[in-house]
């Protein structure tokens, strides 16, 4: 744990603050999973400088870290069961990416000030995500400044099947899980980028999307068999996709009216409706690519796991002028402008 | 990684920032020194939604986490060189107290704006660092918002010799490394606390332990044959000794007048001296606990690293009233009231 630089002498009559905080609130849920769950737990030890982890020799492990800041990944008065539960679930969807099963994950909280409703609310949205995917609070260091949650997450996955952004080959088939941009339309709602007509029960569902995403566990653990790349849909799909087809030396050809999406974001102009399901964000859905004949399988798993799979484009030789061809419904090329305005995914150094 | 709320519609002229900040700065470097030390990478792969890490199946992991946050654990003027060092070494002096070897570590970065100076000085600090123990950056986030920086690492013990805190044993003697509270003493001449009269020289020199502490790695990876229980001075010697005594229900006797001090600290008061060689913090160093018979294969140690290693005390049973009895060098506990205000050691919410 790092020193803090003492801002005021401290009195006798102050109480011992961060340690009892930390171990009261989150110290005693993370024993409690492990004692209620010993079967899932990786650790060995906790409380000591480093949590302790069994390796497993048949397993490779899968590592991946996310930081969210307030005000620009959450909205400071957010429900904070709902910021714990997203907190955790950004990093689940990248581990769900890789085909890893979550074991474990470590915390770093910077908080304004002592706000002990915000922790016991957010540590209640963060355990009830790690219970549901067994995965076990390691280890944590909690201090004082700009609100500021770091989340490092671990999963395993059996030697050698981690789905890499790599493998995508020329003639496999495009794929994502869900539905795209109901995220984005909830927060063009919330700063009334758009005038729209929405019913209570419709701003409850895209705003659900938003505050409360499901990291595709289960998809990406099958997916270890049957996809030959995979990421998860976080920064909008046509910037994420290019990671695949970059990595793989590869270009794309994508249907735009093939992105699926729900009825709320379908009664919306077609230009809104592009706009959030081809670069909106904030969709922790699965993207992949398979061979051809792997469409049956992913039916069947789609069936089976009571989710939405969608083809929605292939993946064609690199092409010199474009990572991605889009194209409508009728195969009919978008204009340049149209393609470009798409193909701009937001970048968090830009504004 | 995590979508971030777009906060102004980005323009064509503007290229892209992130992906590219990174992958130029953090990424290069990384894959560089993998590429130099391909023996200790524990990377199968990096650049997809997580890093891929073999394990060996006669070894444990220890992982670690702590977020540095700008203005309260550093001067936000501080050479970037050192924030980047600092960051690094506060964690592998929390892996060194575990006996374990770093082996990676993932890096979240949060940056008030596009600052590419502050960004090439920190990574320098940061990977030169990290080269100087072969432990290698495996994934990363960066984003914008106040800085802040949030580091988990990664390193291996051999099966079961993790060292606990659990494992003081009545009658061990209690050790710590190197000198403490220069780094104290730098941090009160920082901000006037003191008016002391000191040279440049030895400015210089308590200056560099409070930026650039080195963490005791070689020593750690030592003691997991002799220490009975181990942590890394950071908050204070006593508060830190506390964590030890509590989990292994024991209480300890100390001489305060044996805690090691630099040349500069003993030509202060004695009551700065005992203030910051007792509870000052930021030190880095290690304090162990050992059975008495271990004394020469530890004065050994000390002269085969060039680190000095100093006894400062017992452990005794659990007392009733303290769990810890401090003493002078005569053997004179001290007064009630100065044993309370040592024994006070920071706490990151109680400003």
């Amino acid at each position: 744990m790092t020193k803090q630089f003492p801002q005021n002498p401290p009195s006798d009559t102050q109480k011992l603050g961060e340690f009892e905080l930390i171990r009261d609130i989150f110290m005693k849920r993370a024993e409690q999973m492990m004692r209620a769950k010993p079967q899932h737990a990786p650790l060995l030890s906790i409380g000591d400088d480093g949590a302790v982890v069994a390796c497993h020799p048949n397993e490779e492990l899968v590592i991946t870290t996310d930081m969210l800041v307030a005000d620009r990944h959450f909205f400071v008065d957010t429900d904070p069961y709902l910021v714990g539960k997203k907190s955790l679930a950004v990093n689940l969807s990248d581990l769900a990416a890789m085909g890893a099963k979550p074991t474990g994950f470590t915390l770093a909280l910077a908080l304004p000030k002592q706000k002990q409703a915000w922790l016991h609310g957010f540590a209640n949205g963060l355990f009830d995500l790690a219970d549901l995917f067994d995965c076990h609070l390691i280890g944590g260091d909690t201090c004082q400044g700009p609100l500021t949650i770091s989340i490092t997450a671990f999963g395993v996955v059996p030697n050698g099947q981690a789905i890499k952004r790599s493998g995508a080959q020329v003639g496999d088939s495009i794929w994502v899980s869900g539905a795209l941009g109901d995220a984005r339309l909830a927060l063009g709602c919330i700063r009334k980028e758009w005038s729209l007509d929405l019913g209570a029960e419709e701003l409850n569902q895209i705003n659900q999307r938003l505050h409360s995403p499901l990291p595709r566990v289960a998809l990406g653990i099958a997916l270890r068999e049957i996809a030959t790349a995979a990421l998860d849909v976080s920064d909008g799909l046509l910037g994420d996709l290019r990671h695949i087809l970059e990595a793989s030396h590869v270009s794309a050809k994508i249907n735009l009216d093939a992105l699926p999406r729900s009825t709320v974001l379908r009664r919306q102009d077609q230009a809104i409706q592009y706009q959030c399901v081809a670069s909106g964000g904030d969709d922790y859905e699965l993207c992949f690519t398979a061979n051809p004949d792997q469409h049956d399988t992913i039916t069947s798993l789609s069936k089976e796991l009571g989710l939405p799979l969608t083809c929605i484009g292939q993946i064609i030789e690199a092409q010199d002028e474009s990572l991605l061809i889009l194209e409508d419904g009728d195969g009919i090329p978008l204009s340049l402008e149209k393609s470009q305005a798409l193909l701009r995914s937001f970048d968090h150094f830009r504004d």
